[in-house]
């Protein structure tokens, strides 16, 4: 008699919807790519994903474990109808965690060394030769939000020489930083942030987190960069806030609604940056390693790694 | 009997002699502006300088001990009068190795993750979403120097989740890294960079080191950084490297001839990026102290530190 393989439900990006299925053949697995194969609901075990369709979900009876593509899981749990009892495994890896860090720092030097000026001034073949505009060991950058990401950055940047700080909800002890947490802190926290850099979960306590508000909480002039989710930021504060000069500006890899309307402001704005959620694009080895070895321990009877507290929302 | 104060020369940028005069006075030394006060050339004990023009320290028969402004001295070494028998000094220090890894990191981060084509997606309101042209796992960063600079810079890297190799005249053993040494191993060193970057003391040995010949010993298609000395580079060997396609670009932060005459075509190539020599604009303060410091020493009759190995150049 044979064993029915398991099956996996693949919402994955077009881009890479080939890689994947390969993928899933070679660990013996079922693959179905929503929105292209047929498959009976009733059939699928498990589910790959980053923001399933609404009401998806609740239509697989026989769900046993959810993947999330991402490390952030608020895409699903934007859901409604979210299935709460079956286990939500995010992605937790050291490659994205890199990732992430070399996008917050590429952000940061680029604003911290005038880089901007100087590609202006080598368009005029003009050598602009300045000191940096505020000596880095006087450059304070704040992180909000103390994962592995956040922790990560903030130890690349204390060894590039910055003064680092960083928010929790819940207390955090990362070496060589000064960590706040709880909400009554942050506003201490603000004040003392030239760079602003929100590696937050998404949850609906942080968000809409950046906003009129919370700006106004900051030094004049310091800068802010978002590579968390679009929700995080109430983005009609964004160009207000630069415009009265209390922003220097903004670097944002994530918006509200992704792709980001052509229409939206952000994108003419000489002092916002936007890039199109590229803060870390998987690499794919780790991620099919999620979902073989995830798989592998659910069909075993073991316990699941890096499964989501639904209730605290990360 | 009065003791009369130690006298020091300072060859320094005109937008730094208000600072440099005040500290010097503070220090309880005598200064003197090159260019604009009178001296007696036999009244200067210290001079402070990056580049002084040809013959002026032999023409100062009593001078004690020379400061360099930077980590490199090929700028006095170049003065075919250097007072060989003088002390001199030439600045160490940990702010200016993480300003330049911050260089180094900043111009490897812009082209890894292709900003400036995400600049210009922005400019048309395009949302460019795709994966880094290549992993960071398997983008090979070579860094020719492991010195200070370059020591930190590689480790940084390495955090990074770069592969990282180094190149040294003589061996060194950074941990984390492939260590190639010797003239010998460069062929093999150049071979699997990726991205190659130039953090050598220029010496008799190092001129003209990065070439038409030796960007061939590179992976076609490698990026080339500069942010050592402008005699590193034949620059005339920059472009057609990048126009045959063995070049993907270079980032240069020094030239042969500084500032960078508008006539160089570097600064209108579409795949150069000119920076004018400021990889790192030292801080004043860490200057101020070698200087101070090392008078001080030398008042009392202790050791110098950082002394250069004139024979050796570095």
């Amino acid at each position: 008699m044979s064993v029915r393989k398991p099956t996996v439900l693949l919402l994955v990006p077009v881009y890479r919807v080939g890689e994947w299925t390969a993928a899933m053949a070679e660990a013996g697995l079922d693959a179905f790519v929503h929105g292209r194969d047929s498959y009976a609901p009733e059939s699928i075990d498990y589910v790959l994903s980053f923001r399933p369709p609404p009401g998806l979900l609740k239509s697989l009876p026989k769900l046993k474990v959810i993947f999330s593509l991402g490390a952030g899981v608020d895409g699903f749990l934007a859901d409604p109808e979210f299935p709460k009892h079956v286990p939500l495994v995010r992605f937790v890896d050291e490659s994205l965690s890199t990732e992430m860090a070399q996008y917050v720092l590429l952000h940061i030097l680029l604003v911290h060394r005038s880089q901007r000026a100087l590609d202006d001034a080598q368009k005029e073949s003009r050598w602009a030769q300045t000191m940096l505009p505020r000596r880095t060991q006087d450059t304070r950058v704040g992180i909000l939000g103390l994962g592995e990401i956040g922790t990560v950055s903030a130890r690349l940047l204390v060894e590039l020489g910055f003064s680092v700080s960083g928010w929790s909800r819940t207390r955090k002890n990362v070496q060589g930083i000064e960590n706040f947490s709880g909400a009554a802190a942050l506003e201490a926290f603000l004040a003392q942030c030239d760079f602003l850099v929100c590696l937050l979960p998404l949850t609906p306590d942080t968000r809409g987190i950046l906003n009129a508000k919370t700006f106004a909480m900051l030094p004049k002039g310091a800068y802010v960069i978002n590579a968390a989710r679009g929700g995080h930021v109430v983005e009609a504060d964004v160009i207000p806030a630069i415009e009265a000069g209390q922003l220097a500006g903004a670097t944002l890899d994530v918006f509200e609604t992704e792709p980001l309307p052509s229409s939206s402001p952000l994108w003419r704005h000489p002092k916002v940056t936007v890039t199109p959620h590229i803060a870390a694009i998987s690499e794919l080895g780790p991620s099919v390693k999620m979902v073989v070895e995830g798989i592998r321990r659910h069909q075993r009877g073991e316990p699941l790694i890096n499964v989501v507290d639904i209730a605290r929302g990360y």
